[in-house]
């Protein structure tokens, strides 16, 4: 019987077990954990910090028992510290320090990733956190429920960043939000990125842009966080959500080959320069499908695609990680930012000849009660008018998410800004318009590029 | 300078007329219209009618004098009684009865549908009133107004007649709803429709499916619906939901070619039989992208599309209508219906070896509040893989009718099932999951047909 064994229980790892176990149901599947917590959404985590989520066990995609009763082996709490390439093994060490050599035929590396510190001095103070595990998430809750946090500086305005000013702001402690480039979100362009600096400071976050945070220094029971050109402020917690490093040492101590930022270098079925070796997740780059070469880009849904590609690899199929869009959506308070594809900066770097256009629609007849503006930004080229990218704010419950869903399938199919007329997408007064939202963007940037030439 | 006219001021003749001057600004655009109403949402009669709604004038997508800012001349109230292919002349009957022939060189036949009767009899008895144009809505809200429906019944279980059965229960007033076919809605499988079903009666409205009408009597002050098998009710007021017939008796009096249902024949480019003349909307035939032939489905959304490339075709351009998928969706009460592309039946039908699997889903991670059930229906080739229909229902804002439309869009593009696993969708907890609802009913799909072949 064939063994392959899974360094990582998380979505990219969980996911390549039980594909390989779908595709091969002789597979012998071991899955090896640095912790006790299989299959967790980290995405949650803000959810479990704002209290909208009591109970962090719900945070489980999957309960340890429904992964086992997929015929797959859990080894809970034990620090994967070294893989013999040659041998076909890695050494596990059990919590009382005691090592184990698996053997394996096949291999899925899923390591994930680690909080990245920013290069900031001081991290390691108490009172410090950064948001990556489960373990993280306790330990900010734990602070939360002591109830000595009066102030919270979060650093970093990006996804993590925003989601906890948010997530702070509803347990009522004033959060001070330190971004280092000049707008929040800076995954999305400056005018979106405005509208949702209005919603944070709407409701009482202290936002500061253009912000590099050098420092963290104890002050007596509180903290000092410094920054540039003179920036210090007291604070009682500090969140670091400088987004993340891929965890791949000790992979690449192993002989795996590593590319972008130290991510593992992996083809389009995740196999790596070693036969028999697979890798997915936050630890690889990532194929982007517009630009057609390697990204780091590390997303849950991606490591769960990857996972699925890397599972079905390994018990000997064929499947190909068909690329990411780089399809993202946050919530912040009331409001939805979701982009899909490029922005226009992105594009002219790759070559492209990009333009966009900005419209501003309603989520639905503006005749039926309810209707929320949209505000969508479509990149597309000129040459070719092909779509590029679209990015979208609304309304949380204005179908934000799955309009930029329709985008990111057009993109998939590389379809022009025009085309996207042609598809024949649902319509009723209280959920859309003859011409969805979408395909006004369309329309909107179709006319703008007729005024540029005429 | 060469002269477009265009037959009917609703949703295809106005996006003719709107997408002629965008191609070729130096068209002289002339719009026909049978009454005062150009381009209003037909679709939002039900809403004006519950009260949701307060000012019919709110329905129209664009006010006159928007259409008549983009250089298009208007001439409502007349009845267009003739067409000359020969002298390329419309006779136009003005409110005093007075003819006027219109020249054209390019004309866009956009006439429409109108109620179908059903075959019952007594439909033009007072109180019985279908729901097609605006004067038909003006005349149901000034008999609601008048207070003196204590009863309704609605004739017909699609899409018309429950938005007004739930339009009329939001007005406190008890509703019949009767249906012909086995399950309300029969545009979707019985699975969902008896879902339908449930939320009509948890609102009071009083469901008979099964059921024929042949005839509406008076009854005193009152009127009698009478059907098969003994059934007959007293009501105060009948709304006849039972459809469209395209309304294209005036061009195929013309010599323009008919065919199903004595709907207009036209081509891609929305071109009849007769050199300069096209057609679009509800008075045509709709080329359908999966059955690769021409059947009858009136909707708005596809008067839009077929205007659109009516309108550049009248203008010279070359534009090919690219095909419905029959993507509808409706609101009832707290729910949304949704399809798209073909139910097994018609994929049977069709040629197709399809196979339907139902999914349970949440519209979001289970663990943020708020998460509401989904339940979906895949249709796709056993042979091939490939999707061949979608159906949704959930509740109204858990993203039903954006989901079913990047189905749509995958349908549009012929996908695979298990090619929508590649998708990158949009995640966030609060917005969806890692594997979006649309990926998990690709997911059940696939694991149905698995487990089928072991």
């Amino acid at each position: 019987m064939s063994r392959l064994l899974v360094i990582g229980g998380s979505d990219a790892g969980v996911t390549a077990a039980l594909r390989a176990r779908e595709v091969d149901p002789s597979l012998e599947v071991t899955m090896i954990l640095a912790d006790q917590y299989p299959n967790f959404s980290i995405c949650g985590l803000p959810f479990f910090l704002s209290g909208e989520v009591d109970d962090w066990h719900d945070l489980a995609h999957r309960k340890a028992d429904e992964i086992a009763a997929q015929g797959i082996q859990l080894l809970p709490g034990r620090a994967s510290t070294g893989i013999d390439m040659r041998a076909h093994t890695v050494t596990a060490r059990d919590e009382s320090g005691v090592d184990a050599a698996l053997r394996y035929d096949a291999l899925v590396v899923a390591t994930g990733a680690r909080a990245s510190r920013s290069g900031i001095e001081g991290t390691d103070l108490a009172g410090v956190h950064t948001l990556h595990t489960i373990d993280d998430g306790l330990s900010v809750r734990k602070r939360l429920n002591a109830g000595s946090v009066e102030h919270a500086v979060v650093i970093g305005s990006g996804y993590i960043g925003v989601e906890m000013a948010d997530a702070l702001a509803r347990r009522r402690i004033p959060v001070l939000l330190l971004g280092r480039s000049p707008t929040v979100l800076p995954t999305v362009d400056p005018s979106l990125g405005a509208l949702i600096q209005e919603e944070l400071e709407r409701n009482g976050i202290e936002v500061r842009s253009g912000t590099t945070v050098r420092a963290i220094a104890a002050a007596g029971a509180r903290l000092e966080v410094v920054g540039d050109n003179g920036f210090s402020r007291r604070t009682d917690l500090v969140i670091v959500a400088g987004g993340v490093e891929p965890n791949s040492s000790l992979a690449a101590d192993a002989g795996l080959a590593t590319g972008l930022r130290k991510a593992l270098v992996v083809d389009r079925q995740m196999r790596t320069n070693v036969p028999g070796v697979f890798a997915a997740g936050d630890c690889v780059e990532t194929w982007h499908r517009l630009l057609q070469r390697p990204t780091y880009l590390p997303l849950g849904t991606t490591a769960h695609k990857q996972g699925r590609v890397a599972g079905e690899a390994a018990a000997g199929g064929d499947r190909a990680f068909q690329g990411s869009l780089g399809t993202q959506v946050v919530k912040v308070f009331d409001l939805a930012v979701a982009r899909t594809g490029l922005r226009d900066d992105e594009a002219t770097a790759a070559g492209f000849t990009p333009f966009t256009v900005e419209t501003a629609s309603w989520h639905h007849k503006a005749y039926y009660p309810g209707a929320q503006r949209l505000r969508t930004r479509v990149t597309a080229d000129l040459r070719t008018g092909r779509l590029l990218g679209a990015q979208m704010v609304g309304h949380w419950q204005a179908e934000v998410a799955k309009r930029i869903d329709v985008f990111a399938t057009g993109l998939f199919h590389a379809m022009t800004v025009d085309a996207l007329n042609d598809l024949d997408l649902s319509y009723t007064p209280p959920m859309g318009a003859p011409w969805d939202a979408v395909q006004e963007a369309a329309q909107t940037w179709l006319a703008a590029v007729r005024s540029r030439r005429n």
